[in-house]
């Protein structure tokens, strides 16, 4: 077999694996999914192609609700628990290119039956468009900011709230960006506290990482997932 | 002067502004300490040095309690609120040189009033040690582990436990471990979920976070400090 | 000419030269195969194209036995040695993305007349996956351990078993991982030791230092080759 | 000889030499003080060790003004030209520990007969910091911002005012900044526009630029320099 | 949506968004040129690709001017304010490859009425080239240098005039540059002083700062962009 | 307390812990020492400083055997193991300022009961000299390479026999090598097979390795240590 | 216009501007190539596309004699001088896949009129196909070396030789060469003295340095040129 | 023993083993001048200590002329061989600080009998010092240029002589040169031709080829060293 899936791991953890698509064929999301599902629980894969998705929309699409993002690149397949009655998490950009990325992450909250909201485009360089967010932003639990280039956006959000934040750098930008290096070193070394950072891009850590911490405070709500 | 204190920064995030002493004189920590004492609660100095010690402790020691840890090289000022009625954050450390940074985040957590206990030396090259410790990490709220060389101690914590986990990476090892990157890169690509990094070496940043994140479970709890 | 073929390498270190075919042409591929063919012995090549491999079997395909794995890219001209009777080489793989290299490492195997057998998708996310097999593990002489991300494989194994272990780094992963980078450098600073380690998805070369290793066990094997 | 002066710099590029002291003996220090001097004019050396500050009010204390600041590590020998009568340059850093970068800056103003203001310890962490002093900001005509860590002031600053922006990278940080690189990168990738940057703690190289943009908005002022 | 517009940017920092196609739907660049239209002014959009200046000339060509240049890869749409009666930004390349960075630093003069000019090829393996056309430089206000390798131009312009200078770096070149990485550090390390750098290839970024000094001199001039 | 001793490890690796003594006050060696003494089976430390051979010498210099290698840095207290009476591992050089590495392998391998021998000074720049030597190496079993620079010696070593090889770079050298990056890089690319690499200046580590095979091939042989 | 030739350099350098064609269109390469051929001499382009080469070839191939190099991506417009009567360049490649650029530097030994020789795939891992050689190499006046992965070819070639050795690094290997990074810094790191070097895959730049050291062995050479 | 000397190469390589005395103990040093000394010619030693450097005065300086520069830190023992009757090697700095690389090449010519002379501060910042030198260095056979920061110097003299350039990046700097890789990699991208690099600081290396090379022009002249 290509695979040794991890079927105990709703024991240990709280969730199921996800299915990080890239590099398998069609056939094998395929089978993988079907695998999971013979669990109970929906099923989230990420990082899919066109043609992964066609292939899973032919073979669950009859029985299975299915929910596909395209900017996200993401699929549910299966019913996702009802969202959790909690604080949401909020998932703000700096800028339109940060989009995909924010998106996979609010997939991901699904999938885990977080709430979730989104807010875009309201990077430093006009600072009145976070500013005018902030009371949103101040109801929510936990913050997942995205954001590329320089990635001021952690740091000016740390000064301003008291919840954790979790930074997603971002792989956008020109120039000696060196495909988001800058964004995360400029996360990891931010001079305000009260933020963690995850690998560039990666919508998907970022979320599970808020889920727990959200589940945390509403003990009751991942079971489901 | 040489500084803007922000003594703002309890209304909006929480808690006071934390002295990061390293390349400060001993009479500015001095002088910070002494502004930031009269907003009340209690003031926590990092990266002490003996000099900058010694002078904090006959400027305050007659009429302030003090804690000076001088492994984690720490001082808190002024007595530090009493622990929230929470479960515990949970600091593992892969190795004993991982120590003093494992220890600033436990100087961190009683400054800012979370409970907090420390596991040491329980890395992967001998699993049955960590999975020895198991129970008392699953009746913690969130886990922090302190490693150094690959740091793959996040990937396997992340598989065994449901509490979100917060990775910080140590500068320790030999050879090309660039003070610390290769522990960085480790934990940012760590194949388990629910996990967030903080900088190298940053054992104040992950309790921060961690803090936060309990205050979230708890919500009464931070405000004392 | 283009190449000046190494043909004494046989007698100094006992293994024919093998054809990295990757940036030559369909034509040198097959021409290097038939002066090698012309000492006996089967002939290995790596890294090949489809046009390379249907050309070499054109060629070929009429006389001499064929052994083509499409997903490790290799090929194999002429009957490989009978495997030696010995402990075998176990290849053990993180995840499924990290099966294109282990299978190249097991066709060098083949090639080289050593028994290997392989484990697929235990990484350290799901420990009991990898704990099942160690009796398996342990039966083995020399473990190739092949992951990508942040490579905890070969650390955690480190500490597991007595064999000595030869770590492949794969650039398998997203974000800040840098073709494997991390992974490399997670490799060469495993906190275990009995391990060395050989250049990202070279499972080639993971596999020649296994057979070495294995032939000086049962110094009869190699020769045949 | 040592050194070979630039003596006709003053006519191609409206200011003289200045004397990077690092690494020189003392003597050579005063050697080249003394020549430079001869041309009439102040003379500037910056990053000077105590002993060649020392050195150098032996020499011309006696006889010319000397204007040493010792945090800046800078000493100006003879009267420096009196400030244009313009808007100033506006130096302003992100926290206490960017002072001596900012100094360094301050002191090349005075010697270029710049009027500048310093605005300390207002980074981004406590926005209220910055917005308080909006107004001087805005009233001069250059602002040069100093900061270490993720460097997230020019980019908070560019989106603020109209006037072009030096941002000066500093090594000041903890964990992974790698001597400043995180800032220099969040320099470079700024989100805003309007801003250019030179090297890390290169407060010298700011005010030169700063100088020569204000000197072309009041074309009269450096040639007295 | 997928954008939250800054219009307010005029007003505080003298000048409209720009666009930065890259990454955008032709779609979308539309529609953000049609709202930044409605405030007055023209609109510069920057890294263009041919299907996004085809669907902006079809929808707005019946009625505004259009400026498009392809070697560049910019569009202004409306027309542009005349250019300020002030000296000129002189913008000067190395070498022949630097021409499309040097063309998107025009369009952005243009843009935002600022008189620019163009000199090409005259890096320093051929100084008299460069020593040929001084006299034009020297009438300039700023001078924007453009050049990959190792991007030695700068720094012999340094030593050279009075102006200020704004480097920079592009990823021309073969070999060890890394994607311009070279002649940034060139640029940031320039032995001459007066120099500012900008990321590398980024000629908007060089042309704003450009643009903000040359309407400092000439303060009437911008407020019609 | 400060470790967590892993006692179990002679069971599941063959070898007890060596203690990694940089970092540790040398109260900690002490007391490590005596807890793994009380095992049976002699103790190795690695990199001990001077202060810390002389506490461990007046601990345990009354009672116990040690073997002191002020070169290597390295201590055995108690009898190490008989050598086996198998083929040795054969250390060879490139320089002479590579002697502290070989020597530190040198230790280990005495410590874990295996014969070794040493060649020093035989780098490529000099072929005759290791072509004068090539009998003596082709008759050990397992060859560790010790080469700083540009690390040529693995490669050479590579194409004249059949044992495996094991590659250690290590940080000598002038100008750009940044710390052994060179070297480590070079034996990771090394164009011959047969080659694995441990970490820079990892003599301690490359002889584990070594022994682990030699074991292999006398499986009698490490029980005893 | 898009270029500023440098018509002066054959008096000032010895020998025309080369045209590195890379970047440029085919008319700019041809209307380059016809400025060039007025001054009389022939005119060499490096990196040709094919369509390239096909457009010089119909401009110039009814009148010029014209030299392709189809795998150097080299062409010479126009008769290159005869051969200077002198001891030949020596090009020495370590493998089959550095042929291109061993190509590229020969191509340019013929347009400057130095005599060369190329030797091809002697690398180390096989010393006997280098010693095999060492009689015609001896006979030459310098030594270009061409090598890529680990590059000990400069290294070995400078201990058996008196005659300079200019080393070109190439971007050949697998896994963590980086682009030719590993080999470059090989080069640079020989222990061997005699070396100097020129970039990754910069065949061209090691022959101008070639042909400029046998040119001042046998002065009136290049002036034909 | 420590060491194996290579009493052959001067038969191979026309010159004899140099002392890099970089962590050699004073004893070392002494003793491998003696074994070097027997050969007959002087013996060349680099990078020397004050203790080196006295110990070798005692040791030899009762029979043999010793030449001692302090600044380069190089000392020969016995006569050196009369310089060559030929152009010199001419070498070349661009600041004051790169003085001391710049007399390790000096020291290099001495040893090895070929003439040399040095110009010293010439850097591009002020052309005209250069431009005033050109006599002088177009009456040289080899040129070396000794550059740290940006160095622009290799580019400029590329474009202006006939003569082979060696450039010797130096670590001197401030900023982000990262101890001289700025410098080296403007070396290697270096838009004019004739250059070819050594590493960073090594003023011997640069030495040695150009005494090879003017040895080629001057074939008697080596052989008495
Ligand atoms: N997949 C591979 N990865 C690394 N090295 C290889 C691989 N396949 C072959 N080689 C090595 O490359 C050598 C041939 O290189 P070449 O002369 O360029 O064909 C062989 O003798 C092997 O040592
Ligand atoms: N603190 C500084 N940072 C950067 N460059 C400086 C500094 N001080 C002086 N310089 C530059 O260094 C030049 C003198 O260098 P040098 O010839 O080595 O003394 C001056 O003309 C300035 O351009
Ligand atoms: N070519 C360019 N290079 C760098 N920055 C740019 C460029 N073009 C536009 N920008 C900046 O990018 C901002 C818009 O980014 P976005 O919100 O992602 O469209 C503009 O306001 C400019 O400050
Ligand atoms: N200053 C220097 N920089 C670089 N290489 C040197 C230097 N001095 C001596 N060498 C080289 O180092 C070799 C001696 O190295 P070792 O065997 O370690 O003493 C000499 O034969 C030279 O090739
Ligand atoms: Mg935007
Ligand atoms: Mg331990
Ligand atoms: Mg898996
Ligand atoms: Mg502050
Ligand atoms: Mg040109
Ligand atoms: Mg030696
Ligand atoms: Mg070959
Ligand atoms: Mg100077």
């Amino acid at each position: 077999g290509f695979a040794t899936l991890d079927l105990d791991r709703p024991r240990r953890c709280g969730a199921a694996e996800v299915i990080f698509a890239e590099g398998k064929t069609p056939e094998q999301v395929v089978a993988i999914v079907r695998t999971l599902r013979e669990q109970g629980g929906c099923v989230l894969a990420t990082r899919c192609t066109d043609e992964q998705v066609a292939m899973v929309q032919s073979a669950f699409g009859g029985n299975d609700q299915l929910l596909v993002d395209a900017l996200a690149r993401t699929i549910i397949v299966g019913d996702p628990p009802a969202p959790a009655d909690a604080a949401p998490v909020c998932i703000v950009t700096a800028g339109t290119s940060d989009l995909p990325v924010a998106r996979e992450a609010l997939s991901t909250c699904v999938a885990y039956g977080q709430p979730a909201e989104l807010i875009v485009d309201v990077g430093v360089a006009g600072l009145h468009r976070l500013l005018g967010r902030l009371d949103t932003i101040k109801r929510s639990s936990v913050v997942i900011t995205v954001a590329g280039m320089e990635a001021a956006l952690p740091s000016v959000m740390g000064g301003l709230i008291e919840a954790p934040i979790i930074a997603v750098p971002t792989s956008v930008g020109y120039g000696s960006h060196f495909e988001g290096l800058a964004a995360l070193l400029s996360c990891l070394n931010a001079c305000a506290s009260g933020i963690a950072t995850v690998n560039i891009d990666n919508g998907f850590g970022a979320a599970v990482m808020a889920c727990r911490i959200n589940a945390l405070a509403h003990p009751n709500t991942v079971e489901a997932s």
